[in-house]
């Protein structure tokens, strides 16, 4: 059931790395360390060489934090940063450092790992939920779900490293989150630790409760600047039992939506996936030294892939090649093969998956993670093209793919030559464009250091500025994770320095 | 495909009424009058019997508003807002009242009504997305979307006079809340408008948006408290078009949840109703002069719709029998009928419908609506019966129906004789066993007036807390729906007076 995400360093990626903070990092007074060894143990305030150990990753690299601290339980963390509240120390919460946006980034800051808080506490399955603590791995919980023949939707490439602490901060998507949503809308409850020690124990296990704010919304998606998730309440769903996997060759982009919308009808409710490559990255995804095969001729101009999970194998897939019948017939798809195994749908995900992975073995890349509606796309990549073009000529590569159900679209961008030094005309070109069509510059990546600069083209100066006033009330020595989404200067969020 | 939820008026159900608003009601200055005309127009400032006209309604009385403002623009309300913050008073928007816990009571203060904001603005049948005003009509939405094909599926029986603003801001239930959620999980932008005048647009109108803190969440479900909101982006569906309604009978409570999962696994993800009514309410239910007919005998402990809606009413109907089938030859069902058409489908709903309807019937009434886990209901109840019959012997009724599959019981207890006098005892006696299993006092008609004693039953000191730190941050002269929720004394939430 399972599909190979396989898990990859980002090696030369670095190239929208950025060094500074914004933050306030400093020396604390020495008598910090002793106050949070006091509480947490001596040999849970990792300093010099054991610090550097333990934020190591092979994704974008967090910088050399002053300490990582290792608290056991709710209760020795809200002891440790009431301490560092009081001292105005800043402090990184991290979880399995695979973010792709810089959101751990500590440099000269103390981090804090969960991974001394790595259970998961209790499944009910009568309820179908699961209590877990922050620092368990995603694939921990979705396998405890699966040994007790439940499912745990929510499934990304990082899965065996990242943390349910990190995918909450972040509001993790991934592949199904047509179907099931993104981490948001999985969780029922979570336990989280404001700036100032208070714990917000709102481990809610009901899918109905309106009794007063919805307080877990705030630390979904807010990058750890809000408070750090202890724990929470997992969403399990009844176990899909078959699964129907297409590839599927289109010509013109317009199909696209009628694909999706047939998709949507015929399969009744099952539909969890709906891929697509634009017709160059699936050649470059296919072509040696890619290990994927080209399933589908390379030529046209896009390639699907849909998926649907539900209940019964055989008339599930029936349904399925009816809805490729008739798109066939309907000249909504050039060509398309249903999977017939295990192994074909395996091979078929290898495609999509390749995407990433052969666009990044081309040297200096830049990764873009952008969401606009369905009915813009065509035209944005097409500019986009063209404007990357007019500035860098036959240095750019452009390679576009990503959850088009879903109106997110990756984008991986080679620039041959000295990259840094282009960084932000690149994003000024991939970012500026969604303005007018009020597209998004994370559909899920989340902002971090990156994209802070331009978070101004998808949220207004109002938006902005209760983000600051929100940021103000929960954290009023603005310890938590800063400079990460924004900076905040006086009572306000810092406006873009360019 | 629509089921008939009969909108009633509630009659002498008002004995959970709260007259005290522990708000801060008083004589504005004239001259605060003369500049909301200024900024809305004489006409659109409606005192006295106009006044009154205007928040007259079948549910809960909301008392003698001093003023009802009718801004006709989202600039306007923000102009409004301005002026009665500098002023200090007293606000509450209202929609279609028909709230439950008098969350639009406003006896002495300003009352805002939205009706003159009433559009469905744009249908994007491409993108799936609708942009509406905060005073329109969830049916009128609902028929919008209908119209092009396509399907909004929050439906509750207030559908008619239930605006968007008001089941956005009590995150209305309903129904199909297993299927498709509340309505948190059914918009995806809205524009709000703080107690400053400062409007807050996020409009957003894609699936996956992670740039910066999704800012929506704080005015979905706050009950006015925090913003007004004016304006919002709702999902669409696809719209299904084959419907499976059966009703079932079950002797042992153990037997619903199993039966539960079994729909979940067997009908493939289409499930989206399993509503329960015990024994004695489905009695109630169907015997003269209550019009619904008992369509599976009387004399069972529990009786379940089960509802799976999809896209192939022939496969569906198929799977649905073999589902029945499977759970009668397990025991899981004493016995089944599976509508055929779609009077037998009315048929069915109205059974469940008239549970509420019969009860209101009966005299002055009390109505809970608790969430707990499905493992706990059977004890629950069991010991609910007994206390209200060791405190008030043969004068206590109580008719038990909900969305099982959700958690939510509601729960309607007649009392004869003098209700007013008892109100307070009833309620402890149904809220407080709610704490030790971490039960919800509101799973989703809201806390409002009439629950807020109780909130500590089922929120911490410290998340009550958090709530008041972000209402002081959003609205620091307390002027939005003071006395909704909660009540703020000093820098927290007053404690329950008893």
């Amino acid at each position: 059931m399972s599909k190979s995400h396989p898990e990859q360093g980002l090696g030369s990626l670095v190239s929208n790395r950025r060094r500074a903070c914004g933050a306030r990092p400093g020396s604390p007074e020495l008598s910090l360390f002793d106050d949070l060894e006091a509480v947490l143990g001596a040999g849970n305030v990792l300093r010099g060489e054991a610090a550097r150990e333990k934020v190591h990753t092979l994704y974008y690299p967090v910088g050399t934090p002053l300490a990582v601290l290792r608290p056991g339980t709710t209760d020795e963390l809200s002891q440790a940063l009431r301490l560092c509240n009081a001292a105005g120390q800043p402090v990184v919460p991290f979880g399995g450092l695979t973010n792709l946006v810089e959101s751990a980034h500590a440099q000269d800051m103390i981090a804090i790992t969960l991974e001394r808080m790595a259970q998961v506490e209790v499944i009910d399955t009568v309820n179908s939920v699961m209590t877990v603590q922050a620092g368990c791995k995603l694939q921990t919980a979705q396998e405890a779900a699966e040994a007790v023949d439940l499912f745990f939707p929510v499934d990304i490439g990082a899965r065996g490293s990242a943390t349910l602490g990190g995918v909450l901060s972040t509001n993790a998507g991934g592949n199904r989150v047509l179907r099931w949503g993104m981490m948001r809308d999985n969780v029922l409850g979570l336990e989280a630790v404001l700036a100032d020690g208070t714990v917000i124990s709102s481990l809610n296990s009901l899918l109905k409760n309106n009794a007063g704010y919805d307080l877990k919304q705030l630390f979904i998606g807010s990058e750890g600047t809000l408070g750090v998730v202890t724990r929470a309440v997992l969403r399990l769903r009844t176990r899909p039992t078959s699964q129907c996997t297409a590839l599927v060759a289109v010509e013109d982009f317009e199909a696209l939506p009628k694909l999706l919308e047939a998709a949507h009808r015929g399969l009744g409710g099952t539909l969890c996936a709906f891929e697509v490559m634009w017709g160059d990255t699936y050649r470059l995804a296919t072509t040696a030294p890619a290990p994927a095969l080209p399933i589908l001729p390379h030529g046209h101009a896009y390639y699907a892939l849909i998926e649907s999970m539900g209940a019964d194998q055989e008339a599930d897939a029936a349904r399925f090649e009816t809805l490729l019948g008739e798109a066939l017939e309907a000249g909504l798809v050039a060509d398309a093969v249903l999977a017939k195994s295990t192994a074909e749908t395996a091979a078929i995900w290898m495609v999509r998956e390749e995407g990433t992975a052969e666009t990044a073995r081309r040297g200096a890349i830049f990764l873009f993670d952008v969401s606009l509606k369905i009915g813009d796309m065509e035209a944005y990549v097409r500019a986009l093209k063209a404007s990357l073009a007019d500035r860098f000529g036959e240095a750019a590569d452009v390679w576009v793919f990503g959850h088009l159900g879903d109106g997110n679209l990756h984008i991986n961008i080679n620039i041959h030559g000295p990259a840094e030094d282009v960084r932000h005309d690149v994003e000024a070109l991939v970012y500026e464009p969604l303005a007018r069509v009020k597209g998004s510059i994370s559909a899920e990546h989340g902002v971090g250091l990156h994209k802070r600069d331009f978070l101004h083209v998808s949220r207004s100066a109002e938006e902005r500025g209760l983000m600051a006033r929100l940021k103000t009330a929960l954290d009023p020595n603005h310890i938590l994770n800063p400079g990460k989404i924004f900076v905040i200067e006086g009572d306000g969020i810092a406006a873009p320095a360019h």
